[in-house]
């Protein structure tokens, strides 16, 4: 049978033993090919040990043509590289390529190295009717042409570094979380109806009812704290029905829910939040330098993750105040709730006043907040907002978790106890206080690189026109 | 305006400057509540080091009354605690308090230590009416109560390990494919159709249009493969809009996506689907261990991880073979497909063998594989299912890359090409040989602990009839 399962060049052969397989060691990438195909961005280091013939594989990304010679430019996912071949390149821009060769020092080569070919097979054949050149600047390709072909339009470097700062940011929160002890959770998205009210939903014919896709986690998150589990978090999507389309919206985001048990106030989760955005910015800029770099023309940067504790937390109705005085001095209109342009001008003076364009917004008051918020004086209520660069990246706050609290509340919100039974069930058997937060992902990544539309930071974004790709 | 902020106990003021706070340390969990909440499994270290009051917080698992003194056992996240209080027990069960006391060493308590009450606040009273013992067997409350309540069913230590399991499966996965230079990819849930043809859809109404809940992250792999990123891998949910209610099905499941590039055979993606279960092994094993005791029971347990790469590698047609072979020496019927009775088989068979139960099947008949199955010989492909404890945790294959043989082969599936541009464009412009596969989430957890329904694996299962919570 062995005999059988081996017939490949590949072999299905038992392994080395013990569990060096298993470990988390760099040097393996290289070798799973098993043809000891090394990557563009080690070939200087080949070149300089001298360390024999080396294969490379990737797409054609430019070729220079001088009579007996010709120099391609390779990419592959760890960057570019030259080669040298010997006559024409055959094949067109694009194509997919695997290459043998010898590595030689060449300080006119990106990266200070060139691969002088012996070898070359064609993987994959390029049409040469490219709709755009891939290198272009992505203002020029247009939003909409890089979105109908990602497989296109992520070649381009620049635009592929939004999505490697994505995976950083991903990978951050929940590792910082898992850091401080909570669980990763994965809950359903079909759920029977809203636990928010106002905003709409999108429908799901299931079965012989109908569900709806869920907003948030958040009533989920809410019953793992009272399960016990005390500490969760979730990293998924999130669904909103909503008409407007504006460069700050998207049906369909990816939300990072947290939740958390035995805090006193929505104070206790802006701490947690300032350390989970410093951990983020700084794994960030330790991970994606480059990716940031290429964005730097659109103001793209990290923060310092030491000057996020320097941000401000401003209470609603001084946050109205202070935007107001910025409008002012811009001979702006008046302002007279956070939108959109009063988060750009408090954003403003807090880099003014701060060095980081980053403040918490908290105590809003109850009139904009949903029933469960857990209210603050006569008022108001334990809730904030995160704004970083400009844009609300943050809506939490602490809920209200006494049965009796919540059953008296419904009313004053239209809502009735009947219909949310299965809610307040969550209250009834020992609930702590607890509170949590959520931070959009695709709006931290915006931020982060200076990105014009969120769309941008949307593999496949979905908005009221757009179901394609 | 400081002041303003500063009102509550927990004040906003700026912490200690420095990333210090970004950090990962452990040690910061037990303070971010300010008031030096400790947890239950601490509790002996403190007492026997002699470091003076502290307190805990969490919910009243169990009490028992002696006149003058009461024991109380506290829950938390951490475990169980002895908690002495003067007089009696004013809580009832389940109720959340938080105790202020004198850690004490006593070596017939629980963990060997006893925290001797000082003061006690209540911050949630619970209801008298629990439906169930918190501490019943799950087998006792049953699986339709235990997902009705999972505010309470949670609170089952051995029904939380489960997720505490799942939690480690999820976050070693990612691990391990970030040190194997994957890149995180979130893609969208909404599409317009299938790729896969055959397995039904639901069907979501979206603004005027109607869109379907995507049954896998296929096609956006191959996207991001064709786009440079080369290795991706994506957590989940995905949907499947079949009918049957058995104890291997979800219709809402969490899919463990990855795709690649620059491989040669599904062989390729055998190993490192071992060196990835190898990984998820060690880590579950070192992180887990009393989750897995809890469910010794049931037949509970982490296979050693070097055993992994014992795992055979059976071709389809032998597998069947095989599989007769073992059912006839039980009298079984004849066995025509990879059913899940021959799953079982096989299993069993590879456990005999090579001591795991573990088992690739490779070489699927083209009949058996979507249109996009690179092909193996005649009529073979380069496809493969693993089977673990007798139940396919992951499908996953090489994928045919070429833009005219997908064409070409669109017809024999009754597909037409003028439906499939979409999928089609990812091949035009140079895509390099490449494959992938998915583990089933709630499928690994379930044969990990032993679960006989994968449902129990689910936060909150979807099926046919169950929506709630």
């Amino acid at each position: 049978m062995a005999n059988t399962a081996n017939r490949r060049k590949s072999s299905a052969a038992v392994p080395k033993s013990g569990v060096a397989g298993a470990s988390l060691e760099k040097k393996a990438v290289t070798r799973e090919n098993k043809r000891m195909r090394v990557l563009a961005k080690d070939l200087s280091r080949l070149a300089a040990e001298n360390t024999g013939e080396a294969e490379l594989c990737g797409w054609i990304h430019r070729i220079r043509e001088f009579g007996a010679v010709s120099f391609v430019i390779l990419r592959d996912r760890s960057g570019l590289v030259q080669l040298v071949l010997n006559g024409k390149c055959e094949y067109p821009l694009e194509s997919v390529i695997r290459v043998a060769g010898e590595p030689a020092v060449n300080e006119k080569a990106p990266g200070g190295a060139e691969l002088r070919v012996s070898g070359i097979d064609l993987l994959s054949m390029a049409s040469g009717d490219l709709p755009y050149q891939v290198n272009a600047d992505p203002v020029k390709i247009g939003l909409e042409a890089i979105l109908d072909n990602r497989a296109l339009s992520l070649r381009n470097p620049k635009i592929r570094s939004i999505f490697k700062v994505q995976s950083t940011i991903i990978n951050a929160f929940g590792e910082y979380l898992r850091s401080q002890d909570f669980t990763e959770i994965k809950t359903s998205k079909l759920v029977a109806g809203s636990t928010e009210g106002g905003t709409e939903l999108f429908q799901v014919d299931y079965f012989d009812t109908k569900v709806c896709l869920a907003q948030s986690p958040q009533q989920y998150k809410q019953m793992m704290v009272a399960s016990g589990m005390e500490r969760v978090f979730e990293i998924a999507p999130a669904y909103r029905a909503e008409k407007h389309d504006t460069p700050r919206h998207l049906n369909e985001y990816v939300s990072m829910d947290l939740e958390l048990g035995f805090i006193e106030s929505e104070i206790d989760l802006i701490n947690l939040e300032k350390k989970l955005l410093a951990y983020i910015f700084e794994q960030t800029a330790a991970k994606n330098a480059a990716d940031i770099e290429a964005w730097k023309d659109k103001g793209a940067s990290v923060p310092d993750p030491a000057s996020v504790f320097n941000a401000p937390t401003v209470p609603y109705e001084e946050a109205i105040k202070l935007a107001n005085e910025e409008s002012a001095k811009k001979k702006g209109p008046r302002i007279f709730d956070i939108n959109p342009e009063a988060e750009r001008y408090i954003s403003a003076w807090a880099e003014r006043e701060t060095g980081i364009p980053l403040v918490f917004v908290n105590d809003f008051p109850r009139r904009h907040r949903p029933f469960y918020t857990y209210p603050q004086g006569v008022s108001g209520t334990m809730s904030f907002d995160a704004i970083f660069r400009g844009l609300e990246i943050t809506t939490g706050g602490r809920r209200q978790h006494d049965y009796n609290e919540l059953s008296q509340i419904l009313p004053r919100f239209g809502l009735k106890k009947e219909n949310m039974e299965g809610y307040l069930s969550i209250f009834k058997y020992g609930c702590p206080p607890h509170g949590g937060f959520a931070i959009g992902c695709e709006r931290l990544t915006q931020k982060l690189l200076g990105l014009s539309n969120v769309k941008e930071a949307s593999l496949f974004p979905r908005d009221r026109k757009r179901v394609f790709p």
